[in-house]
């Protein structure tokens, strides 16, 4: 299969005429969703990491998943930066199966080693389906109904055989990144992600616009076998999700909410920057903090903190922010 | 989107013509493993579910992301039995991305409230793109380099709005089974169903060829409702094998193994019968008995048997034929 005549999981629009070629350095897909790709899980967040090492294969004309560097290692497309925003109309979890999408999505030059995929997420629309994206209208954030997504990539290798630790840069030789335009310097996820790594959250607005809710919070998880390693073995970053969310939930019960409540939640804005990936028998420690936005006390942020458990080293941050439902306000 | 004309996740064989169009009666797929559809979890077994969702919905003219049944409440095509047998050679987590495979599916007529489907997995063969898949070839079981899946499925809707028990039987108007050819009675699955559920293991082989190795072991599992709710809000079928492997592991553990034995293990048969489906918050209890073949301790039977643990009902019961590896086996 090649991905320049045909996406690995493409769909054809509606109309049957397959999948578009690449149009002026913008991949566009519709697509059913089906039950593998979503529900409350991070299923549909997996499948847009497809959708993002389908869209870089296309438009740099690399055998993502075959890839190798140049000592003939295998490479892997590693997701190092994760952004989803939406709207408390149409959110993450606002996708069900039969939902029809048309997906636009396109990639930025980010050198050798990295790249940067952006993706518009709608639902399906005959009235404009070649409707452009431009860098200036996807950070101006999503328009209602819409989710926009950021996926900063690192080919990575591993060091040694059998261990997801100490990855390391790779450059596949097909990986034709200069011809990705550019992205403006003030998009650079590098601001957003850098900053997370300092000072432990995503948060760019003024602390005295918050008020803390709960802070100090810790649970533990032990990575799964049975669900979280992908087919080469390292952690998935689709799990990293999943324990995110854990940490969230043993949180949200701490703080006597109940779990329906949980589940009505909408998480309008999510980032995650990984740190580490981790070998298989790895403790995780969670650290949740918590805090309402003194204007509207429904909307909160949820900072998520993970390290593993034994040396302490960071391995991924999050933060979500979150619309608590109005039947929940009063908790 | 139709199925007719475009499969929901086909993609192009390699020679660029496109999903094929039903011949009589089968379903072709040529599908590049992508990091969604794999690994070790049930995300391949998640995707084997949306082919049979698609060959249904081809072969009978049925809208299944949107099924509704004579009242027009949502029906959904679930998952009641499900089977995947393989070789030591080739076996559920032998695939890994990148590679690229042949899916043949076929189905078969059980009335308007159920369906049987079969695929036939193997590695993309230029030589013999167009095999026929007869029930007859089938049931004698996979050849080596393949992977043979039964789904029996059954519609069903909600009785009540926001409950996930008490399913009941549906028929959606669009469903033209008729069509469908009729399975030999030999190959029914409902001699294998039906004595699971009687008596708790999918063996049918004399029990003086096995020798015990464990019994009595139990675990519990609260249902994740950060992993294993469906986009309707159902345990989505896909969870239940997790459940298996997490109460497999356990045992696993307790025997004194360890986990990189058990990443090895290669499960060449695993039948589940799903009895029921559950609400978010259920508490579940899971039994395993192992026991070795006497004649080759490396092959282990593991019966798993699902219960409410609150109420005793039955959830599903799974058996596991399991080699384990050389190094192992003198554990």
């Amino acid at each position: 299969m090649t991905y320049q005549t045909a996406p690995a999981d493409g769909t054809a629009p509606s109309d049957g005429t397959g999948p578009q070629p690449p149009d002026a350095g913008t991949l566009r897909r519709r697509v059913t969703v089906s039950p593998a790709m979503c529900g409350h899980n991070s299923l549909f967040l997996g499948q847009i990491g497809d959708w993002t090492w389908e869209t870089v294969g296309t438009l740099c004309g690399t055998d993502v998943l075959g890839a190798r560097g140049a000592d003939g290692s295998p490479a892997y497309l590693a997701f190092y930066y994760y952004r989803v925003r939406g709207s408390r109309d149409f959110h993450l979890r606002s996708v069900s199966f039969g939902d029809v999408l048309d997906v636009t999505s396109r990639s930025f030059d980010f050198g050798s080693e990295s790249v940067l995929t952006i993706h518009r997420i709608a639902a399906a629309s005959a009235a404009d389906p070649g409707r452009p994206l431009t860098a200036a209208e996807f950070y101006r954030g999503p328009a209602p109904g819409e989710l926009h997504v950021e996926n900063f990539n690192r080919w990575v290798s591993r060091r040694r055989a059998g261990s997801n630790q100490g990855l390391v840069p790779a450059s596949p030789a097909d990986f034709r990144h200069r011809r990705l335009p550019a992205l403006p310097e003030e998009y650079s996820p590098r601001r957003a992600y850098g900053r997370a790594r300092q000072t432990l959250s995503f948060c760019d607005e003024p602390p005295e616009e918050y008020t803390p809710v709960a802070e100090g919070f810790t649970t533990r998880y032990r990575i799964d076998i049975t669900r979280d390693l992908n087919g080469v073995g390292l952690v998935y970053f689709a799990s990293y999700f999943s324990f995110v969310d854990q940490a969230v939930l043993c949180q949200w019960r701490a703080l006597g909410r109940d779990d329906g409540a949980f589940l009505r939640r909408r998480v309008v804005d999510q980032q995650l920057c990984y740190a580490q990936n981790a070998d298989p028998d790895t403790e995780l420690e969670l650290g949740v903090t918590v805090r309402a936005r003194t204007a509207d006390r429904a909307e909160e942020l949820f900072d998520v903190v993970i390290r593993d458990a034994t040396t302490g080293n960071l391995i991924a941050v999050s933060t979500q922010r979150v619309y608590r439902q109005p039947e929940e306000e009063g908790q």
